[in-house]
């Protein structure tokens, strides 16, 4: 079955397995919609970017996809490094004593806050998005006379083919020192002046889900010749190179994203070539992979409940999850797969399109997938659920954000519990004045 | 200036003020994003709509717009009906002590626990959406031996013009039973013989966000000429008619929706000559505002950050939130006005687009508007923010989510409190089996 990747398995009697726990029996003890995470695919998945990259460099997991203090706590136990995008994402690795010196931490507008964190905690790298940032970062470091390693985020100009929303390293971009206009040699120059700056190198990032590796190629070559250039024009040699994240996953059947080694690889080889082109010693690499290690590892499984036929026209049948734990159909128009978890090797009779929960018509979350015939009760399952689905979900409808559970060797454990109604409106307060004025108002009815 | 609704006015020294609160003392106080709610302009609205149906029917706020248990309580208090698409928003509507008979509880697929608490809670009419939910519905009454009222879902084929994701009338839709193809009246004959079932009338909702009064004239012909087949096919004269909501705001200056009263004559003048046409008695409206509400009623402040000019192509600048706080411009390109809170009268300048702090290209809350120069520290204030930001509102990139503020005659209520880093992993677990593995691992190094 080309939707099984990492543990999951359909056992002999139809029903989806991953981690040796059915999706079924986790469907009823933790209810649904639910996050199911293959614990060993998300550990094989460190494991193959660490060896990929071996001594050419780093693998810094890209938080943002998913961050939990379960999640930082496996990326510290697999040895990886870890990019932060946010004070929440560096407080959430903290919390999980993750070790400061291995978090790169990134943004295009990070606040006085957030860098102040950064500085007392020690991070290991600021990635400098902007001269705003770079001042203030440096006033920061004075300030607690903390010295701070940093990288400048360097916008190559380079596009890579994906959505344009995800597309990050065109020369129409909020991110980063642009390269064409001489912004960036401005900002190396600028850095070095900075007596609390240590300048490490340069990071760029060209987009996200991307499956053609000439984008990488093109960005490695285009910043060894940036750096090459540093080195003419100040005669500091930088050590460190970025190369941010972007590799794509399979979300469909048909998809076929290219491999981590084959990029990493594609990346060494053009970094490589360029150094000796330009007779510059090679640098460190970093890579920020996110999703390739998270998304296919993850599923979300939903309950399945009322069914509308419109003949002639399409069938909808509604899951009691959607846009709110899942926005990327609507955002982005994301396709996904899906497989029925109760029984998984019946025929496929219809097809059907699959519809969220919210009161709105957008929230479809399969437009015509087929699938065995679906009744209320069965257990739809989408794979490649695991990067930004629980970290965009949102409580829209006042829906209670599902539970996380990773599974390994038979045993289930929950990462995150579910929302409960309470929490909705935990942070609710109601005006007293207004029971002064409703007090009023029955007097002097 | 043609941004300022309500009670919203720019002071001689050029500040924003709400409620007569300046902006930038909330922002000062209360800390940025903030969300800012007029409350004078949101009872104002409820009082427009009372007006307007007067004694055709009743309101129900669609709290999908905003929930909170204050929102919930000033409905409360103006005397309004409340619709609720979720257990979760009718539990918040409960914990607000809004009483259960005045709740109308939608949504194209409520859950068994989701009937049930409608059905515990008595509240005044389930508006039921298909089949699967009239069987479920049905069962639960009767084992609860609690009749219940209710609507049924119609889904007359209309379109409404407006954006895809939000238009919901037209024949290809998740919601309803469909008129066309019979399946209406199926669901009626269906109904009126369940014994725990009352059957009060039909209900409609043709999209969001829409301008032109014409569909809503054509649905309310359609569900009227409905209402007296049913009569024809079955006797029974029905006495109900819900029309949902879908009245747009102004959110851009040159936008120019039409008047709560204009909508409301509309749809009662074509309903009072169809009901003329077809002999029928004139039913009890039902209008369904939520967005009209507390649409232009909110604003979103924002601290400007940093800067980043790209000569001959685009000046981004950035503030302190996006589309964790405001997913709307990503998700269906709307397009948003706003002016600088603390310099309002200052000459307009630049045009620039303003960039949100998410980790995503797509992260752009408004391209290219003309502003004052921006400058860090700068408080951007964005109108019509009162619908679906708060609602919709996620932790992406584990952004906290902003606190939310009713001011009013010259005080400032917070309503939501504003997320803590802690409530990031308030949920968050890290599975004990590790603490043994680590251990394992620690001894035999």
């Amino acid at each position: 079955m080309k939707l099984l990747q990492g543990t999951a398995q359909i056992t002999s009697s139809g029903h989806l397995e991953i981690g040796g726990v059915s999706a079924t029996e986790l469907a009823a003890r933790y209810g649904t919609p639910l996050y199911i995470m293959d614990e060993a695919f998300i550990r094989k998945n460190c494991r193959a970017w660490q060896q990929a990259v071996g001594n050419h460099g780093k693998v810094a997991y890209a938080s943002k996809a998913f961050c939990t203090l379960a999640m930082c706590r496996l990326v510290d136990q697999e040895g990886l490094s870890l990019d932060v995008v946010s004070g929440g994402e560096l407080a959430t690795a903290l919390a999980a004593n993750f070790p400061a010196e291995r978090i790169y931490f990134n943004g295009n507008n990070k606040s006085l806050e957030e860098i102040e964190l950064a500085v007392r905690s020690n991070v290991g790298r600021v990635i400098v998005d902007n001269f705003y940032e770079l001042e203030m970062l440096e006033q920061t470091a004075a300030r607690f006379k903390r010295p701070v390693s940093i990288l400048l985020r360097i916008c190559p100009g380079v596009e890579a083919h994906t959505h344009e929303y995800v597309q990050t390293g065109q020369l129409d971009s909020k991110f980063g020192f642009t390269l064409d206009n001489g912004q960036a040699m401005s900002a190396v120059k600028v850095a070095l002046t900075k007596p609390h700056l240590y300048l490490r190198g340069m990071q760029c990032h060209i987009g996200s889900q991307i499956f053609a590796l000439d984008g990488f190629a093109a960005a490695g070559k285009t910043m060894i010749s940036f750096l090459a250039d540093i080195k003419k024009a100040t005669g500091v040699i930088l050590s460190e190179l970025d190369m941010g994240g972007g590799l794509g996953i399979k979300y469909l059947p048909e998809d076929n994203p290219a491999q981590v080694k084959d990029l990493v690889q594609t990346v060494v080889r053009s970094v490589q070539m360029a150094c000796a082109t330009n007779n510059f010693p090679v640098p460190q690499l970093v890579f920020e992979p996110g999703r390739s290690i998270v998304g296919p590892p993850g599923w979300v499984i939903y309950r399945v409940g009322a069914r509308k036929e419109i003949p002639g026209i399409r069938t909808y049948v509604a899951v009691d999850g959607g846009m709110a734990d899942n926005p990327r159909p609507a955002l982005y128009g994301s396709r996904y797969s899906a497989l029925v978890a109760n029984k998984a090797n019946a025929a496929l009779e219809e097809t059907v399109t699959i519809a969220g929960k919210c009161c709105e018509s957008g929230d479809i979350l399969i437009k015509d997938i087929t699938l065995p015939r679906l009744e209320p009760g069965d257990i739809l399952a989408i794979p490649s659920a695991g990067a930004y689905q629980f970290s965009m979900a949102s409580n829209y409808n006042r829906l209670c954000r599902p539970a996380v559970v990773f599974v390994r060797d038979g045993e289930a454990h929950v990462v995150v519990e579910r929302e409960s109604m309470a929490d909705l409106f935990r942070h609710d307060l109601i005006p007293k004045a207004w029971e002064k004025q409703q007090e009023r108002l029955r007097v002097a009815r």
